[in-house]
C-alpha cells in the first residue's frame, strides 16, 4: 500500500507528515457541473436577470467550503488559503450551471482538495436553491482541472481550458 | 421567482420560513460515484483486503459532513438527524468506488441536502485518499435517489434503486 | 444575582435549564447601521447597480451567522431555527446602510441572540467589503427590535418600525 | 469598481489573493460599547463584585469568536492569529460595559476584521447575560480604533486612546 | 457484533436511526479529575483568589463543547440541549481539580456523550492554562456519574455522589 | 501569578502572544487509556476481527480533534498541524484500549494540546462506540508523554514508551 500516502504499512489511515517540504507557492482549480433541464435553466437565467442571488449564493457556499476543507476531509491539513475563487456561470450546452473554483496557498501540501470541495459545495447549492422545481438535476463531473506547485509535478487534465 | 422558494419577490435569498408545517418523518437517500482508473481501483481493493480504512474514513467524512449540512447550504434549515448511513462500495462496472447515503428526521423540512451532502463529501474523500496514484479520476453523478415524507409528495429517480 | 439566569447562587455561569418551559413558536427581530462616509455609499450604490454581491454576501453572512449563534454566544441554546431572514438596504438618511434580520423557532426558549448575531455579524460583513475605501466606519446601535412568544412576554422597542 | 477589493471587474465577490503579499507583523485593535440601564449597570457591577464570570464570560467569546472571523465573514482570509486580548470594563460615563479587542499576526493580510469581530461578540455576549433585565441595551460603536503593519498604511482612529 | 448498536452485521459504522424512539426528558452527569501536584494546586488556589479565571474559562469550555459532541464524535446524534452545567472544583484529597458536568435534552436519544465531552474538555483546558507550571498533571477518570431516562435504564456508578 | 501565562497582571485570561518567538519544529505525543471489562475487550476483539470500524472510527476522530483543539481550548492558539497521527491499540494488561496521539507543526508555540486532544477524543469515541454493552468505562490517565522544540525545552514522562 505503499502508493496510497493515507494509509501506513499496516493499512491505517493517517495525515500524512509534511513537516519536510518546503513551504512553496500551491495552485489548483477544479469544476463541477448541475445538469438540469432547460426549463430550469431558464427559470435560473429569468430570475439571474433580476438579482443574481443564485449564483452569489453558491459563490459564497463555495469560498466558505474551501475554507474548512480539513474539517470535511479528514486527512486533509489544514491550510491558510492565500485566494479562493468560485465561478458561476450558467451554461446553455449541459444545459445547467458550471462551476470552476481556483484556490492558492504558500504552504507545504497542494491545494486540490480546497479547490474540489468547493466546486462540489457550490454545486450542491445550486442543487438546493432549484430542487423545488427539478430533483432530477445530476451533479456531473466533479473533477481537478489543473495544479501547479509542489514536488509530484504539475497536472492538467486533458481538455482543461488554458 | 414564485417557483423557487429560496428566492423572495425581490429575487433576495433566504431562509424559508418552515414553521406553519408539521413535524413529520422525512427520509432521503442520495448516491455519488468516483470513477477511476481500473488500476487504481484494483489498489484499492488489495488495500481494503488487508484494512479496509479508505472505505471507513469515506464513511465517517458522510456522516459527519451531514451534520453539518446547514453550516455548508447556506439556505438549509438546522436539523436534528435521527438517521444517518453511509455505504461505500467498489464496484467494477463504473469502474470505481460508489457511495449511497441516507438519511432520516422528524422535522418540518426534508433532507434531501443531508443525503447529497454526504455522499458528496464522502466522494471528495476516496478522491484524497486516492489522488497521488490518479489525478483523473471523477466524481460523476451525484444525485438524489429517493425522498419520502413532507408536502411535496414522494420522490424515486428513475431506475434507483428499490 | 437572582436576576441574572444565566448566573447561578454564587456567580457562576452556566447554561439555564429550559427543559421545564412548554415547546411555542417564538420570534425575534434586530437590527444593526454601518454608519459611513457619503462618498463611501455613493461608491457602493454604483457597484450594487451593477451586481448587488455586497448585498447578497452580508445578507448570507447574516443567515449563516444566525445558525452559529449558539457556537458563538456561550451560554446561547442551540436551536433549530425555522427562519431566518435578513434584510440590506442602503440609507441616505444614515448615511449608510441598515441590516434588519427576523428569526424563528419552535422552542423552548427565544430567538434574541439569533436576530442580533445575524445584524452584527452582516454589519462586519459590509465594514468588510467596504474597509479598503474607509476605514472610519462604525457599526453602530446593534439593537433588539422586536421579541414574540415566551413566558417573559413580548417586546418592541420604543420607535422600532411595525 | 477598483477600489473595492473584493469585487472582481463583472462585481462579483471572491477572496481576494494575498500570495503576493510578504509576511509581516500586523496588529489591529477595535472596540465595542454596550449601552444600558444605570441600574442594569449596578446590578452587574454587584455581581462582578462576586465573581465576575459575565466578564470572563465575554473575555472567552471574544477571543473564541476572533479565531473564527474566516468562517463568519466570508472573504476574510484564515489566519494563524499570533494574539488575541479582550479587554471588558464596566464604565460609569456610557453607562455601560466597553469591551476593547487586540489581535497580531504574521500574515499576509491585516487583522482588523478578528479584532472587530472579537469586539463584537463579546459584547453580544454581554447582552445575552443581562437581557433578562434590560432588553432596550444597544450595542454602539462597534468600530476599529487602530492597525499596524502591511501596504494600506497604519491607522489610528481620532480621539482613540493612545 | 449485534450488541454494538454502532456497528451493522457487516461491521460497519452508522449513526443508528433514533426515529422509533419517544421524545423524552434524558439527563446524564459526567465527572473528570486533574490531578497535579500540590504546589500547582496552590498556585491555582492563589490565582483564584483574585479572579477566578482558570476555573470561569473551563466552565466555559465545557458547555462549548458539550454542544459540539456531535461534531467530536463521529455517531453521535446531533442534540438541542436544554441545560449544560459545569463545575470546577479545586480538591486538596485528589490534589487536583474536579470537573462535574450535567446536560439534560428533550430527545429520542441520551445525553452521556454530552456531559462526558464537557467534562473532558473542561479538564483539557485547567490542563493547558496550568501547563508552563506543570507538565506531569494526568486527565484522570473521565467517566458517566448517572444517566436518566430513555429505554436502556438509569445508571448511577458506584459511589458516585447522590 | 507570572507563572501561570494564560493569565495577566489581573489574572484576566487571554490568548499569549508568541509573535516574537521562532518558527521551529514542534512535536509533542500523548495517551489515553479506555478501562473496560475483560467481557466488552473480548467483544471489541470479535468484531474487530471483522472489520475493525471502531478502531477506525476513533482514529479519525482523534485526528479531526486535534484539527479543532483551538477551538475546543479557548487559550489555545489556532496551527496548522503538519502532521497528526493516532493509534489505537486493544491492550489485555489495562484491560482496555490505549490511544496514542503524535502532532506536529512549524510553528511559534507547542502542540502539547493538540495531541492531548485527540488522544481524549479518540477515547470519548471508543466509549460511545461501546457504552450499550458496558457504561462502567472510565477513560483513565490522559496524559502527555514527550514534547520536543521550543524555548521550554523537551520533556519526557517518566516512563513513557521511547
Amino acid at each position: 500500500m505503499a502508493e496510497l500516502t493515507h494509509l501506513d504499512s499496516e493499512g491505517e489511515a493517517h495525515m500524512v507528515d509534511v513537516g519536510d517540504k518546503p513551504v512553496t507557492r500551491r495552485e489548483a482549480s477544479a469544476a463541477s457541473d448541475v445538469i438540469m433541464d432547460v426549463s430550469t435553466l431558464a427559470l435560473l437565467r429569468a430570475g439571474n436577470a433580476a438579482k443574481g442571488d443564485v449564483f452569489a449564493v453558491a459563490r459564497i457556499a463555495g469560498i466558505q467550503a474551501a475554507k474548512r476543507t480539513a474539517e470535511l476531509i479528514p486527512l486533509c491539513h489544514p491550510l491558510p488559503l492565500d485566494r479562493i475563487d468560485v465561478e458561476v456561470t450558467a451554461c446553455d450546452e449541459l444545459p445547467g450551471v458550471r462551476i470552476v473554483a481556483r484556490c492558492a496557498v504558500a504552504g507545504r501540501t497542494g491545494v486540490e482538495m480546497e479547490a474540489l470541495t468547493a466546486a462540489a459545495v457550490a454545486a450542491l447549492t445550486v442543487y438546493d436553491m432549484l430542487k423545488a422545481v427539478d430533483r432530477d438535476m445530476t451533479i456531473a463531473a466533479t473533477r481537478l482541472l489543473t495544479k501547479r506547485g509542489g514536488r509530484s509535478g504539475d497536472y492538467r487534465r486533458e481538455n482543461a481550458p488554458a
